[in-house]
């Protein structure tokens, strides 16, 4: 199975000439998400999602897709995530499979509908603009007063422990703090609503409370971000990037205190409005 | 219907304390695709897509996300691409709608099998990894020599068009440029996959010859924006941040000269490898 890093050889151009050298690239597979229950119990197995990510924790990263797509409600639901064996060869360690316990039904008609016309960037799986939105009509408890020395000091926290951006320069990174920004779990991958699903997944694993967490991402804040920060009820997400129009307008409408442009002693506070 | 940016109130820190600001945002919102006959034909209409994207050159985004996906083979399979008026009113704007020749079918249990069990970031669609690799059986013409003064001016002649990004901080970019190096055309979009679909439909549409053009995008080179490349036949891709393993793994398959980290006079090639 590849690691999060892969080695190759490159041509580098400096100082005005060519010259062969090593190189370390983020590694980029793609992950099948298949949900079912047991064997041979005769219900049907559905292939949710290919995902192109980075390998490494990609049971968390079913269990965050399931979890902040909507399409489960608690990691209770699941009985196992595992990868599987009974694929090709060449898709050896990208396939996983979560298994539903045998008493949850799954609304496949629902989700199918919203699968099936997809495209796209973390808002995947909806087929309908009122789907975009349907998912977030949970509303979180909000954060309070930010605290600045406690915020501005989250970045060089994150880039501390991120390996394989050092290795690299191209992965994200998502992280989740708690309200004294101590440091609880931190996950990379090519894809920014992969690190997140990750992190958001681990926490709930971990049993840590995630209505006491707030979550940084290394680049922008797109409206899937904030629409899984929703989903997982994390009151505050900061990006070192900036916010979209639409993760500002649903932020402000779901109470997650919103800040982007994390960087030094600078931020700017997006939501709430007031 | 809204413009590619979105202004509004923000508390901005900084200097230690908190102010009221106006501030700038990249407009992101969704755009739902549809794909059918012409009306009243009896055929069926497909809902194939949302993505999120900066409003602004939909019919674009609509007609390069049909052909580097491979749901048309070609421009000339369309009659026109238009936005929908017969829409809920909060959604006039956000749905376009591709309307096929008469005498086009499309085999749509091809890609709705893709489709139907689809997540995550342009390599949306596809419901296996066959299906990741199936799109880029083409093989484009090899680009020849890197003219390194022509690809080092690249990256300052994108960025003196990027208005919006001026604005905001917050969005990509994807440039076409010929072999001389000049601009070509200029997309900006919250989605870097989207901003490539736009240039690339921009190209089509304008009659240029692709496999005589160099694409360059303002992040960094995931798969998904290489096989778009190789789908349209654009022969040099470069980022200006870092490749990841499996876009120089199909730039090598492929024929694509790759170059990354593309910043003053250094750069990276990535593919050919040799």
């Amino acid at each position: 199975m590849p690691g999060p890093v892969t080695t190759t050889r490159i041509i580098r151009h400096e100082n005005g000439a060519f010259q062969d050298a090593d190189d370390i690239l983020v590694t980029e597979e793609p992950l099948e998400i298949r949900l079912g229950h047991g064997p041979l119990d005769g219900r049907r197995e559905f292939r949710l999602s290919v995902t192109m990510r980075t390998p490494g924790h990609d049971a968390e990263l079913a269990l965050g897709f399931l979890y902040t797509e909507g399409i489960i409600a608690s990691p209770d639901e699941l009985l196992r995530v595992e990868h599987c064996a009974n694929v090709k060869p060449e898709e050896r360690g990208n396939v996983v499979r979560a298994e539903l316990r045998p008493e949850v039904e799954i609304d496949a008609a629902r989700w199918q509908r919203n699968f099936y016309t997809t495209s796209s960037c973390g808002v995947c799986g909806k087929s309908s603009m009122d789907a975009v939105h349907a998912q977030c009509s949970a509303r979180i408890t909000p954060w309070g007063p930010l605290d600045v020395p406690v915020i501005t000091a989250l970045p060089d926290r994150m880039r501390e422990v991120q390996t394989v951006f050092r290795h690299t320069g191209g992965i994200h990174a998502a992280a989740l703090f708690d309200r004294q920004g101590r440091l609880l779990v931190l996950r990379e991958d090519v894809g920014r609503h992969n690190a997140v699903d990750k992190v958001i997944a681990a926490a709930l694993l971990g049993g840590l409370s995630l209505g006491d967490c707030q979550l940084l991402v290394s680049g922008r804040a797109g409206f899937e971000l904030v629409q899984k920060c929703v989903v997982a009820g994390i009151p505050l997400m900061a990006s070192v990037g900036a916010p979209s129009s639409l993760a500002v307008q649903l932020a402000r409408d779901s109470g997650l205190t919103l800040v982007g442009f994390l960087r030094g002693e600078r931020f700017n506070v997006y939501a709430p409005a007031e």
